[in-house]
């Protein structure tokens, strides 16, 4: 069988998700398990990306067993943090693997095999750029003092707009009194919920924040609009004057274009496809004997 | 001995500080305890405000046990939420008990009986103000939504922009560079440490952030003149236009002293004492028969 199917694996976050292909890189079937974060779970991270790829082999209609005869591409957070990519393809047990980051998986997905700038915008927010095959990206660092277009920081920045407009040191807004609403017009409550509260429970007020926005509310747009300045700033910290495109990525990618830089709306596009789609393609290089980097 | 001496306590988040007073208001004797949290611990809040006490008798040479027959004034935070002061009255072994919050404390040994506006910069930033005996306080509200001005929130932006610095998305400064090259220039280790720090682990930077703003350095100026326009604004929410002073307390406030607007500046006053004077003079007018309002 070596040499018919191959498989990629998108081991996110919140879930694997593999797909088996065939020599023409067409997905013959598709498996989910848990999350794979390679940097904080490993054990999990190998079980969760076997189960994955097991039950892509099923829904294929092969036998899961197989994997020990197929080669794999995993794209996946730390892969290129100290020897964890190799670590990850040593404890495997596909016949070969190559465990690359979910930046490198994302913009395959996205770009296919061009050049190009990819910004990614959900509960957190990070930017990754590839030139000449060379991949890079900045951003990314998370809630406490980074990823500053996330959802997260959004949500961040409303409640404490809130809480000001309470105590009258800035102004208020239709969208700070409905939050203020939401919490009984008790700042208390909104300061319990913030010191419990992880990253995705700050990202769950962003629709909310573009919809007031789209309406003109004013504390909506000043907080849309600071998030938007970084995104600006951190696409042209990437960007080179002959860049073919940027795609935006995440829950949040629609939301963000109106806002952006015109230079920038000028180059966007499309993505191809998302990440697992990434790992596919890459895949489907290994499958046909070509090469896929590490990290 | 009733009649003779009283006790006045701040009871704070890091210690409890306790005096015994004589009639004419002087000072015999201090003690020091543990924590007073009457909100999230009052069990141990109690205690360290009882120990507290008992070390300043025997401290002016009176015996522990005379605290039952004397009168005891106790500002601490959260004596204005629901009913805990009461609560906190009703549980401690003193002849007599007021328990009032740490603001009515700070504005009594700051401003004496007199009306006006104080500020408090450290780990955190919290307002009050007393305008014909009638107090009220804006901010406070902490790390995460609020705090605009404390040491913890300097220092916390601080660490945000070494590390888009570092991605170059804006611009670095010699803070920057001494800040990246204190963590190896990993900006891991940076992330690592805001997500692993405490408040007063962040605010241990912004002494070097005052620092470098007064040799200036373009980013600490940035956040310096942040901070500087919150408090601006915050003093703005809460002044009067006959308010005679503005006193700054903690350990940011001689630091903030000249990026203040020239309005604030123009009615700056020195703190006459602090919140243990503050506790001190509230006791002596319990002593005297005069009337202490809880809270």
């Amino acid at each position: 069988m070596m040499g018919q199917f191959a498989i990629g694996i998108d081991g996110g976050g919140t879930s694997c998700r593999a797909a088996v292909i065939d020599h023409s890189g067409q997905v013959l079937g598709t498996g989910k398990a848990g999350a794979a974060n390679i940097l904080s779970d490993l054990e999990n991270s190998l079980i969760h990306i076997v189960a994955s790829a097991k039950q892509a082999l099923i829904d294929a209609g092969l036998t899961p067993e197989l994997l020990e005869e197929l080669p794999a591409v995993i794209g996946t957070a730390g892969a290129n943090v100290g020897n964890y990519g190799k670590k990850v393809e040593g404890a495997l047990p596909f016949a070969s693997t190559r465990v690359v980051t979910d930046a490198t998986t994302a913009l395959q997905g996205a770009l296919g095999d061009a050049d190009g700038v990819i910004g990614a915008f959900g509960t957190g927010s990070v930017y990754n750029a590839r030139r000449d095959g060379r991949i890079w990206g900045i951003g990314g660092w998370g809630f406490v003092i980074g990823d500053q277009a996330s959802g997260a920081r959004l949500g961040r920045d409303l409640l404490e707009r809130a809480v000001l407009a309470h105590d009258k040191v800035t102004a208020g807004s239709a969208l700070t009194a409905s939050i203020m609403a939401e919490y009984g017009n008790d700042p208390e409550r909104i300061v319990e919920f913030a010191h419990a509260s992880k990253p995705k429970d700050f990202a769950r007020y962003a629709p909310v924040i573009f919809e007031y926005a789209g309406m003109e509310d004013a504390v909506a747009i000043d907080i849309v609009r600071t998030a938007a300045k970084s995104i600006t700033e951190s696409l042209d910290a990437l960007l080179w004057p002959e860049c073919p495109s940027i795609c935006l990525l995440g829950g949040l990618a629609q939301a963000y274009r109106p806002w952006l830089d015109e230079r920038h709306k000028a180059i966007l596009a499309e993505p191809r496809g998302d990440v697992l789609r990434g790992a596919v393609e890459l895949a489907a290089k290994l499958l046909l004997g070509g090469e896929v980097n590490r990290a």
